[in-house]
């Protein structure tokens, strides 16, 4: 059974590792939801399916679990009335999870990985369902939930799982080591050697609200595989995308033979303050956490037990020093302030410019110049509701709102934000973004992040200011992402070198169809674990080696 | 010149990548200090190098360094009056530290590998010297001073180098990625994208007694090679090895063109409690420790901005079933107890069996006539002083002496230690090894550490004890070493999946030429990062993966 499912899914695992190698373009999971992939009722079978969960218990064993929670209400406007088992007895939910480990672990590498693709085959299968369930936990718009919730995050997945297996693998399972003779006539030395990857012990994973599964899934995949038990404490406001999840884990672990319980859910009041009792249980060994600086601080200073790794917040920057495509920049920086309304870990916010404006091929543009032509591109991108509300999505939480709306109080409006009326969802909240001209004296306004679609043009006294304030805001309070447009290769290059000092990964001139707050898997890392937004990286060895240790017996032959 | 150094030593570097694919044999450093393979003077001049370090300034450059101190006592019986520049400043230190390593990163790996590969090359030219100042700080005898401290350390520094390496390299460069458009006739999205290795910060290596070059060399050259600047703190009674290594490293990295001081030596005198200073700097972002429980955990604890790496003690245990080679067994085990007098972290210390005796060829033996066995094997090894003091070196502190004349109070001395005279320095502490009688309810003995020549002998109602007292002892305590003697099958494959739950390497029935705790580079792994005696292996993924991270720019092409 086990051999058989890695088998049939050797292609996806081998094209995983080759592409991690050569880091080109590669999909195991097709991001384009059209009839012509995915078939004439892929679509409305997810829908029903999805809309077939509301209001109802999820069905789900979960042990420890007493009773339900329901916590999850659509940014578009409704409550999802999903009830999901309370965890109420830690004890009983590791000692659950732990039951199942020793086979998990005697299964080997190989086993591991098939099962983990199975799911990851299964959950493809499932792919509208949960767009539907990560559109209306998170407020992505549809065709987003479907690519960064469905196929993006598959792919991360697979990574996370090509990654761990070729780690483990790297050593082989058996080995002869053969030691010459002190003289060329004495006998050599000659040991047989057996070489297990050990799990490291029970992993927690803690959900976000934006990307429930796109962040959830590589630290589950990554701790799962190398053969540790996991349970996923999933955000309140985004439960069902991960209950999906973690039942298809169960289903497939059952299948192949193995505990279901290596997979479980944490669901929880968000009163009950589960992960913080669970992150400093001796049995809890890694954790994976997206989310904000304040828990992940308290995380990686308390569970000192464990390996945490950590996906936070800070501020990501833009510096813009000259272009020879303005209308070029103006839409790609304008598409990425607009994308999920500013609400990804990795949407632009700083934006650096020199108070006497930069060059372009339209001419010289000062600060307010660049805003008006960033300000014009929303305007053609979003200016029409039915389309806007497909790239925005919902808000998320009312704290995206308040933020909006302090706003203007932080420096001048130079593009306002207009509410959207969400045509099937009128009780949705939608906004555009909005940009406030700021100087480079307002380092306490641009030095903390503003979660949401707020970002600030920040004039500075040329781009030498502009580069350092970069690498300095940087260093100190983070960043997932940095762009840079110029048409010098000096300043670029200056620029590069920041990135390097900060720790951050930079984008250089976009103008086409890549945005700086995007990433592909395989090809780009996401994150860098050198600035304090993340210690970790999406994925790297860093982020998987730690999950096993690899434990040997030799003997004499 | 950098990639000339790479050239020159890639022979090794690839040997060793090799090798640790395989897990075959390999040595790069030849172990026999014999002429015929390093010369006919090669011994005696590297006894005069050594001599004419003595009483007298070391000639190092240390920034921040004001006086010097001299802190070193051979444990054969003279004051080493070498005289270091002492730290004062930690300041200076840390900013010279820092001062090349923009250049070093931009360098990138292959550079730095050829740069530490040359560095293992010169310290190899002076192994001989080397071994003279292993032997004369740790008390080790000399060939295993040539051995552990020469051959095989430089082994191991070249096997993190490998890794290091491997890990840095397996991203490539730059990279071109290329997504198909959404449409057969639409153009695809090409990007051209750049990665580098990018080092985490400043590294400190703290230095232990009993094997500076050893146990400090790989997290050194991992650190190193993945572009931290290191300052190398060394334990006050053992200097001078990891003086010369610093030398070295300053000597090459000078001449390829790169700051010297991103190694440097922070001497102090032991009341200056540098480590601990050091280690909780913002710029120190890696840790790498041998030595005692206490200040392991305080690092583990406090240096919470850095990457740690720890190596601290446990309760190396021995299962006896039983045995078809009962002699075989007993000098094997004789010997594991005889080397360095048992100051390895991976001497073997419990030593559980029946107490209604095993079997063997020799017929059923008593706990005390197997302890009696291994008595008579190590009168044979130990009979002779002259022999004798050529296996058990010399006691490396006075707390060694203090265990050992404390062991007659814990239980039934089963083999007595007795003092032997150097021949050569009769002012050198040499002690043989004592077996000490308790029973499985003596859990406050068998549960400590008793570093040293002090081994119990651990009557249990049956393997079955044996076994649980084992797995349960090391879960708790720790353990860098486990052996296991049975002739039966079932009960060998009981340990093996006791150390698998404990997370400990294991030694089955070892009678030749290899002992438990012995490790061989690019084959064995160091220590398992598994069980509370270490958090890290030498070497695998997650001992060099967290060293640098991974940074990439991308671009339209």
């Amino acid at each position: 059974m086990n051999d058989v499912l890695l088998d049939k899914h050797r292609h996806r695992l081998d094209a995983a590792v080759a592409a991690i190698a050569s880091r080109g373009y590669y999909s195991a999971f097709d991001e384009s939801p059209s009839p012509r992939v995915y078939g004439a009722d892929a679509a409305a079978e997810g829908k029903a399916a999805f809309e077939a969960l509301l209001d109802r218990p999820f069905a789900l064993d979960t042990p420890g679990a007493e009773g339900t929670v329901a916590t999850e209400r659509s940014p578009y406007g409704f409550d999802l009335g999903v009830a999901y088992p309370r965890v109420t007895d830690p004890d009983a939910l590791l000692s659950a999870a732990a039951a199942g480990r020793r086979a998990w672990r005697d299964a080997g590498a190989n086993a591991r990985a098939g099962v983990c693709i199975e799911i990851l085959d299964r959950l493809h299968g499932r792919i509208f369902e949960l767009a539907n369930a990560v559109q209306h936990t998170s407020g992505q718009a549809f065709v987003m939930a479907f690519q960064a919730g469905g196929a993006h995050a598959l792919d991360r997945a697979l990574e996370a799982v090509a990654y761990a297996w070729t780690e483990m693998t790297r050593t082989p399972t058996t080995a002869v080591w053969e030691k010459p003779g002190p003289k060329p006539d004495s006998p050599p030395l000659r040991m047989e050697k057996t070489f297990t990857a050990v799990p490291r012990g029970i992993a927690m994973v803690v959900g976000c609200n934006t990307f429930p599964t796109w962040n959830g899934w590589p630290g589950l995949f990554a701790s799962l595989v190398t053969g540790n038990p996991v349970v996923v404490k999933p955000h309140p406001g985004a439960v069902l995308p991960l209950a999906i999840t973690v039942q298809v884990c169960q289903e497939v672990l059952a299948d192949a033979g193995f505990d279901p319980h290596l997979a479980t859910l944490a669901a929880e009041d968000p009163a009950d303050k589960l992960a913080a009792t669970l992150a400093v249980r001796p049995e809890v060994r890694l954790i994976d956490y997206t989310g904000g600086n304040a828990f992940g601080e308290w995380l990686e200073d308390n569970a000192k037990q464990a390996v945490v790794f950590t996906e936070k917040a800070g501020v990501n920057t833009v510096v813009i020093d000259s272009t020879d495509d303005f209308a070029g920049m103006c839409r790609n920086l304008a598409f990425s302030f607009s994308l999920y309304a500013g609400q990804m870990c990795t949407a632009p916010q700083n934006v650096y410019l020199p108070a006497d404006g930069v060059e372009t091929d339209q001419g010289r543009k000062s600060p307010a110049e660049v805003a008006a032509g960033i300000g014009a591109a929303l305007e053609k991108l979003l200016g029409d509701d039915a389309r806007a509300v497909e790239l925005l999505g919902g808000v998320v939480n009312p704290g995206v709102v308040e933020r909006l709306d302090a706003a203007p109080g932080k420096g001048e409006v130079l593009v306002a934000s207009r509410a959207v009326v969400h045509p099937a969802y009128p009780d949705a909240t939608v906004r555009t973004p909005t940009l406030v001209g700021i100087t480079a004296d307002d380092s306490e306004v641009y030095e903390t992040e503003c979660f949401g679609p707020v970002s600030f043009v920040i004039s500075t006294s040329g781009t030498d200011q502009s580069v350092d304030l970069f690498r300095d805001t940087v260093t100190r309070k983070g960043a997932m992402t940095a762009a840079v447009y110029s048409t010098s290769d000096d300043v670029v290059d200056r620029v590069r070198d920041a990135a390097l000092d900060a720790g951050v990964s930079l984008s250089e001139n976009l103008l086409g169809g890549v945005f700086v707050n995007q990433t592909a898997a395989y090809s780009d890392f996401h994150g860098t674990g050198a600035n304090p937004a993340a210690n970790a990286s999406y994925t790297d060895a860093a982020f998987v080696a730690p999950r096993f240790r690899m434990i040997q017996s030799r003997r004499h032959i």
